[in-house]
């Protein structure tokens, strides 16, 4: 027995969300999950909290509409500065991508031993809210926060290893080297680098290069895959999915065979874009995307 | 005599349009500029038409209902996809950026003599419009589009030679390397590069140290300079400034005792942020900034 019928909303500024639902598809049986891409605001990053406060609202008010009985808030910037809004204005569970990457981050530094401090990279408004050192110092640990606020744009025009040519990738790298090699020099006693932005797990694989070219062979933990187990529990604590964390996985079996119809996407711009750049994100093609008009 | 009394509305998606308001203020006497920054919506340049016409439309009303009698579209994107709209709903004159920054551009290129083609720099909506090369086709210059969407973001982030750091500044130039050689191989026979977004002006210095670099000084052409100057011709055509251009930069003596209250800043995001960056794109200290909320 899975999450059966249960409806799941997600919502992020634009695609970085999907690296959320590509880690919790697997985890909640045939669920049904609601995506939002709030792209015709993005970025969320860059802008002020009451801002994103409004954005973060309309967006998660438009997904209960469409039936969500859980709220995943997909987005650093918006769990940062409007999870508690969110909770005060929904009356379903909402689980945002903070405190269980702050969990994950802080698993992984105690098996390392003493002196738990993490490297959290974030955008500008993540690292200003303070969110991840405060979930880190509920759990003991100490967070250095680093903003990287050109990450997400490499990202979105693909200046990555594997798609960009040499000279392009060759931009990021230089990009990581600055941004890793100023955080490492304030906080040379990291255990590990928490990528706190959705974006970024896809340059996992050049962060952890640069990490060895630095000398700093770090841990990466990624908020993503934390926060998706972190959803599977909330299913299990609420008897949405019987049998427990086992039994969800269990029913990934009947989630292969529900296949894409378990999905359903929405975005606020263009939805052209939205396929062509969100399958890069939820590693298989985004289906059918409808355009919503949030009144922005 | 200058445009005494007119109240001149003058928006963008966020700062880039204060590089034209910079260029305008010498010329328009002691007009009341108002200006505002899309900043909540920002940026334009990666989003689709309808979106944009939609944010375009909403931020030329405010500033009509705040007095506006001429409307300065001081921004790329806006004006590649919206001018026709803008023009259809408001009954004042409109003047955008595109059209004053291709004939600054054939003229440039007219005085190199033949083969009048021009390369052109441009966010991806405004590249994606082909807006400037039907401005340029219809004054018999051939123009080549080019995308540069990193631009923006390294503009924002200060990566700039005199502000940024070296390590940040050779991040700039390796990007505008990638570009400019890219565009310039497509297009060996340019005899101009035209500057489409108003971000660019930021970049003109390290543009132009590249263009040299790769051996080829290509002119360049600021249209937030050009635009200037067209808005300074309509006032004179409606008659708004008595006495002609000549009567308008006259009156120019006048505007330097009134000073900074002939401007007046709006942002629909952190007008602590407008200040800040605003400055830089201004030239010169951005004073008190109200923040208005356009329901996005």
């Amino acid at each position: 027995m899975g999450a059966k019928g249960l409806t799941i909303g997600v919502f992020d500024s634009g695609f970085g969300g999907l690296t959320v639902l590509r880690e919790l598809l697997p985890l909640v049986g045939d669920a049904h999950c609601v995506y939002l891409g709030d792209t015709a605001r993005l970025p969320y990053g860059s802008k002020s909290r009451e801002t994103i406060v409004r954005y973060a609202l309309s967006s998660a008010r438009f997904l209960q509409q469409r039936g969500a009985e859980l709220m995943v808030v997909a987005c650093n910037t918006a769990t940062a500065l409007a999870i508690d809004e969110l909770r005060d204005a929904l009356p379903i569970p909402v689980v945002g991508v903070i405190q269980p990457g702050a969990a994950a981050a802080a698993d992984a530094c105690r098996e390392q031993g003493t002196t738990p401090r993490v490297l959290v990279l974030a955008t500008q408004a993540t690292i200003e809210s303070h969110a991840y050192a405060r979930a880190c110092a509920a759990l003991g640990l100490e967070a250095t926060e680093k903003a990287c606020p050109l990450l997400v744009p490499l990202v979105e025009e693909g200046w990555i290893g594997e798609e960009g040519d040499a000279a392009r990738a060759s931009v990021t790298a230089q990009v990581l080297r600055i941004y890793l090699g100023e955080a490492l020099r304030d906080a040379p006693e990291s255990r590990a680098l928490l990528l706190g932005c959705t974006h970024y797990p896809l340059l996992r694989t050049e962060i952890e290069r640069t990490l060895a070219e630095l000398g700093r062979p770090l841990r990466v933990i990624d908020s993503a895959q934390a926060t998706a187990r972190a959803v599977a529990r909330v299913l299990t604590e609420n008897g949405i999915a019987r049998g427990g964390l086992a039994g969800v996985c269990e029913a990934n079996r009947a989630l292969d065979e529900v296949g894409e119809a378990t999905c359903e996407f929405f975005a606020t711009d263009s939805v052209r874009k939205f396929k062509r750049l969100g399958s890069r994100f939820l590693g298989r093609p985004v289906g059918e995307v409808q355009l919503v008009d949030l009144g922005g």
